[in-house]
């Protein structure tokens, strides 16, 4: 049994998220990574991620990691991840570099394929907004599969390897009714989108066992495989309990606030604590006699402490607007985020680990508008405004 | 008088050092500033420059910086930051958000003109290696003092400014002695670097008294005029002694143990704190009589923590090998930088503050052969691996 996970993901660093990164889209009317170099010169388009790269993570971000106490990173790594899907740029150098730094540094890594050809889930943050095609078509599944299959042989015997999620965030028809991913993330080509639809649990279900048997070969039982629950928990109860079968299998599921907001969660600290205690630690606990269960991204964000409703998280690249100032003093901010993260800390106590999301953004609350209250989505800047608590190592 | 100075340097940012940032250099030739536009397509060398300066240094380093209970920074700028000297890209936009960031998390800002045309030294961290004609050249003097006017006019009542200084590390005799710039740093054209010479102080005198009050009439008397020694202390005792018409001038003189090998230092950990409490904290005692004195760079590095003689901090770039693998263990390394640390601060300590220098570098100890011992450069890195001493706020 690996130890407990006390983590962090890398975003935006190999898979990017125009809200994190607004100056990588300067010029540009994209909204995803699809369509970033469909308007830049190649050469320019290039320059930005190569130099985006080499910048936002290094050694010092393993370091700095370390120190906080962490013990591993999630990092979400794209479709063309090994340069075979013009016009993206590769990035293995960086994974591979990623893993140096873990060994050195003493951290885990857990890959996970954030992106697939045509989407999974239609969010900005899986390349390719308000399209979700990718289940319905086969020849871009297998060749996802390709990609897990070169990440195992690549990876599989690394001490720093903890394990690899095998799609992040697909979408099932519940999640797709909570969401509404199509309104949410306006597709750019309606012809593209035509089709879109929720992935059915029977064929995910499929979908995780092939790329399981296509992978585990590759990799020793000491490494996790890990799968996202699709935003519908309770549907894996039945998955793959043939231990002897399906060995060192982690169930994946993230759990943000917008959700319980979403879901009706009264936007006070108490209505927030009572959400995560009432419905999020059961959830877990229920789970984890299933499978271990990782909350793979969570954070402290909020629509109190934005001063607004964000109606379940979305921001002005969403058109809604942030607040002009700040409603809660600089006590009161730390109130509600110390408390919340001892909230959810507690309920995910009940599981394996979890992995904050994110490490970092470059979102700039002060000269930009609207971002009032999104800070805290970055794990750096929480601990530097100690809401969230550390044990500087 | 102003509190004493408790800071941190963003170099690499605004103006750029190779060696802390080899992925901008890819694919050219380029040691310096200027030659790296002659040898990239205008629009890459433009995303280059836009992405690095948009991620190196965000809000989220002013946060941190002071969760370190610093309480300043030191903002290295060059010539062209308000984009008239072609091919280079303005910086102002950028000098203006750190003030917002500034004051946001309660940091001043010390604003230092990091370059002019023609180098005053001849160092890759003054634009143009091998060339040192400033001085020589009026036309471009005169420039440089419109930089510092308009800098002053712009930011001169900003809460946040804690001073400007009037130009880094001009090479006096002395230091031309001692560290040889056209030797270390080789001219690419040697038409150009042709009558390069080191300035005299009498120049530099008048220089310095000059854009005093060229600037002065822009700035209150609570804002600094901070002039470096040129590496020659001694000389400043009768400069600028009528208080009244000199009002809030501060001294900046630049100590790094690497200096002190090149005089003779042993490299062991009691040479290093002879020299220091010694050498060092005698010279900052003395000349605190004049000026109040702060020590606007100073770090960690030295040859024992590399395992090999730098022979004055050279790397792998100027044609040193680095060590093959790390001669001290974790422990000895952490013993050796704690001891550094606090001998020098309790130098610095006799003046009225310090900067470290740097924040951050991107160079990779892991991936890279020849920089083991070189991460000590960055404070992030020294605070994570608990090699300075700090209380984290």
């Amino acid at each position: 049994m690996n130890e407990t996970i006390n983590g962090v993901n890398l975003g935006n660093w190999l898979v990017l998220e125009k809200w994190m990164n607004p100056a990588l889209f300067d010029g540009t009317t994209a909204d995803d990574e699809y369509y970033l170099p469909t308007q830049l010169d190649p050469a320019v388009y290039e320059a930005r991620i190569r130099t985006h790269r080499a910048e936002y993570i290094t050694e010092r971000d393993f370091a700095t990691i370390r120190s906080w106490g962490l013990n591993s990173v999630r990092i979400p790594v794209p479709y063309f991840i090994f340069g075979d899907r013009a016009p993206f740029v590769d990035c293995v150098d960086e994974l591979d570099k990623a893993f140096n730094w873990a060994e050195k540094y003493g951290l885990s890594v857990l890959i996970d394929l954030h992106t697939v050809p045509m989407s999974q889930n239609g969010f900005d943050n899986g390349g390719l907004s308000g399209v979700v095609k990718w289940a319905q078509t086969p020849s871009e599944v297998e060749f996802a599969l390709t990609v897990l299959e070169r990440l195992a042989q690549r990876y599989g015997s690394r001490k720093g390897l903890y394990g690899i999620e095998i799609v992040n965030e697909p979408l099932l028809e519940a999640g797709w009714n909570a969401m509404n991913p199509m309104e949410r993330y306006k597709a750019v080509d309606p012809a593209m989108a035509e089709g879109s639809a929720p992935i059915a649990a029977d064929w995910l279900k499929d979908y995780y066992i092939t790329a399981y048997h296509r992978i585990r070969r590759h990799m020793g039982d000491d490494k996790a495989i890990v799968f996202h629950d699709g935003f519908d928990i309770a549907v894996w109860k039945d998955f793959m309990q043939d231990k002897n079968e399906y060995r060192n299998v982690v169930l994946d599921t993230h759990q943000y606030l917008m959700m319980a907001e979403i879901n009706g969660c009264p936007q006070t600290v108490e209505g927030y604590d009572a959400f995560v205690q009432g419905t999020y630690a059961p959830m877990i606990e229920e789970m984890s006699a299933y499978f271990p269960v990782i909350v793979g991204e969570w954070c402290l964000f909020n629509s109190l402490g934005c001063g607004v409703d964000t109606h379940g998280g979305q921001s002005v690249l969403n058109g809604e607007e942030g607040a002009a100032a700040e409603t809660l003093t600089v006590d009161e901010k730390r109130a509600l985020y110390r408390g919340l993260a001892d909230s959810q800390l507690k309920a995910w106590s009940k599981g394996a680990g979890h992995y904050y999301w994110n490490y970092k953004l470059l979102t700039d609350t002060v000269n930009t508008p609207g971002w009032i209250g999104w800070d805290c989505w970055d794990l750096g800047r929480c601990i530097a405004q100690d809401w969230y608590p550390v044990n500087h190592k």
